[in-house]
Formats: structure tokens, C-alpha cells, sequence
């Protein structure tokens, strides 16, 4: 056992969601841990130099983006609908409060599912409070966590990690010196998992 | 039989070559025909409200791609070379030569080849008369044809047509009311051709 996965992600990123349970499996099959880095996906595009706007801002390819994530949470069998709202820095930010307590597969599970399983605002103090409730956590001691947000080094810490290794998208999975970019490269993932 | 694959491409972008071999495989074994689609892709782009830099102006973005771009070819057993050029227009032109004479899909196989298999330079008239002896054609006759390029009625209404189906990204595969984008969507495309 050689080279743990680091899974980057933001909770506003529904391939990201898509692609959360097949990491874990993958992890569980060859023997890997998954190290959570959560960031801030607007500021990665923009640190990479993509200028350009968001794709819920091009409508054909939205929609299009719309078809494509059902086509695949279909065929994973997963809940999709668009979140109230997009943004996941709080939430992103409670990713560190589950790694202390060593349960930050079940934070990023249920805080996927309320987002982009259920269609929740994973912005608001009510969906916070929801998930805490769903962790066993103390609510208030949670959603007060969370809303450092942005401010939180382990967040900022995380976030200049992906932009020192050149992420520039979500979901991106880095194995030692070999990193995948999308859901759709976890075939990829499976096959330098299986070869090593 | 029934609904044709549009397969809407331009001859810049790696992810159509890397395409265009297996959209011919499912053509003939679900028995559909292969419109070509030839575009400007970068118009397509602009029209669909993507204003942001080309991936290739992403200095993270294109490093990345290249290493995906490979481990495509590897997969599907093809070589890859960054072309000298990435000015199509003519080479895309030239397709509606190749169309007039009822040899599209040997042309684009050609012209992939020259392109993003041999690392040519794909705007050059050597490369275009290159092209026209490999097909057997008159050089002379196809280079001017194919000078024409963004003037060339039948590619104008090729990017008309795209733009009007939403087309934001090559290759984009169009069957009936179906959309697909990317060459990572081919089981996608296949499940569906499969089930019809």
C-alpha cells in the first residue's frame, strides 16, 4: 500500500458529487487512504488563468451539462437535483471539522446529498444545522465552525495546495505525481490503481 | 436504421481525433450514417457566451490536457503529435471536397492523421496537398477549393447549423433530439444506440 488519493472537490460541484462513492470505493479496493481537500473552485479556475465565465453562466452548455449529469446519475444510480444554492464555502469548510473527528467520508457523503442529492441551500445555517444533526454533532459548535469559512487555515491552506499542484478543476484526483481531472477519468484512476 | 450520428468536429481539436475512429465503429455496427460536421470551434465557443481563454492559454489546463490527451491515444493505440498549427479552416473546408466525392470518412481519418497523429501543420498548402495525394485527388483543384475556407457556403452553414443546435464544443455527437459532448461520452453513446 503506496500513495494515498487526495480527492479535491467543492460542495458546489455536481461531478464532484457524482464522483465521491466511486472514490471511496476505489480507495477501499486497493488499499489506499483518501486525503479530503476541499476548495474554493471559483479561485482555482481563476488562479489557473481561466478568466472565462462559469458554465452556469453559457446557457446551451448548461443545459447540456444538466442531460449530461442525469445521464450519469443514472447509471449510478445516485439522486440529482440543482442545490438552491451554489455557495459551499461553509460547507467546504466543515470538511476539517469532520477530519477531526475522523468521519470526514460521512460529512462529504451527507453534505453531498443534502446539496446535490436533495437540492437543499448548502449556504444556509438551516442545512448546516441539518447536517451536524445528521453527524451526531452539536449543531451550534458546527455551524460556528463553519462560518469562518474562507477564513479558516486549514481552508486557505488547501486551497494554495491545489493551486501549487496546478489544480484547476473539480473533482481532481492526485496519486504521487499523476493527477486525473473529472468523474469521467476515474476509469483512468482504476487502471494506475490496478497496474501498480 | 434510423437517426444518423452528426458528428460535429474541427480538425484543432485532439479530442475529435481521438473521437473519430470509434464514432465510425458504432456508425457501422449499429448501422447509422456519419454526417460531418465541420466547424469553426472557436466561433461555436464565442456564440454560445464562452468568452474565456483557450484552453491552450491555460498554462496548468494544457499541461494537464496533454497528459490526458495521451493516455487516450495509448488506450485507443493511436499516436499524437501537437500539430505545427492550429489555423483548420481549410482542412475543415476541404471536408465538403472529400463529402462531394463520397469519401468524407477516409478524408477526416486522412486529415487526422496529417494533423494530430504526425504533428503537421495543418493550415500549410504542403499539408493540404499532401492530403489530396494521399486521396488520389488533383492537388492544385483541392488546395483551391479549400482556400475558400470561412467563405465556403457549405462550411458557413455547418457552423449556422451547429450554433443553432447549441453546439458549444467539439467533438459533439447529435442523434435525433440526443446530444453528447466529448470523446469520453462514447458509452454513453453507444448505450443509447444499443438500446434503440
Amino acid at each position: 500500500m503506496s500513495g494515498a488519493l487526495e480527492l479535491y472537490f467543492d460542495f458546489m460541484s455536481p461531478f464532484a458529487y457524482l464522483a465521491h462513492n466511486r472514490v471511496c470505493e476505489l480507495a477501499k479496493r486497493y488499499e489506499r487512504d483518501v486525503i479530503y481537500q476541499p476548495i474554493d473552485l471559483p479561485s482555482a479556475k481563476l488562479a489557473a488563468g481561466n478568466t472565462g465565465p462559469a458554465n452556469r453562466d453559457i446557457p446551451v452548455k448548461i443545459d447540456y451539462l444538466m442531460t449530461d449529469i442525469h445521464r450519469w446519475a443514472e447509471k449510478l444510480g445516485l439522486p440529482v437535483t440543482f442545490p438552491a444554492s451554489l455557495d459551499s464555502h461553509k460547507m467546504n469548510a466543515g470538511t476539517f471539522y469532520a477530519l477531526q473527528k475522523g468521519c470526514a467520508k460521512e460529512y462529504v457523503r451527507e453534505a453531498f446529498a443534502l446539496g446535490w442529492g436533495l437540492g437543499g441551500d448548502i449556504s444556509s445555517d438551516q442545512t448546516l444545522t441539518k447536517l451536524a444533526e445528521t453527524m451526531g454533532w452539536d449543531p451550534d459548535h458546527f455551524v460556528a465552525y463553519a462560518s469562518a469559512a474562507k477564513e479558516l487555515p486549514e481552508y486557505i491552506a488547501s486551497n494554495q495546495k491545489a493551486v501549487g499542484k496546478g489544480v484547476f478543476g473539480v473533482p481532481t484526483i492526485i496519486v504521487g505525481d499523476q493527477m486525473w481531472w473529472g468523474n469521467d477519468r476515474l476509469d483512468f484512476v482504476e487502471e494506475f490503481l490496478a497496474q501498480k
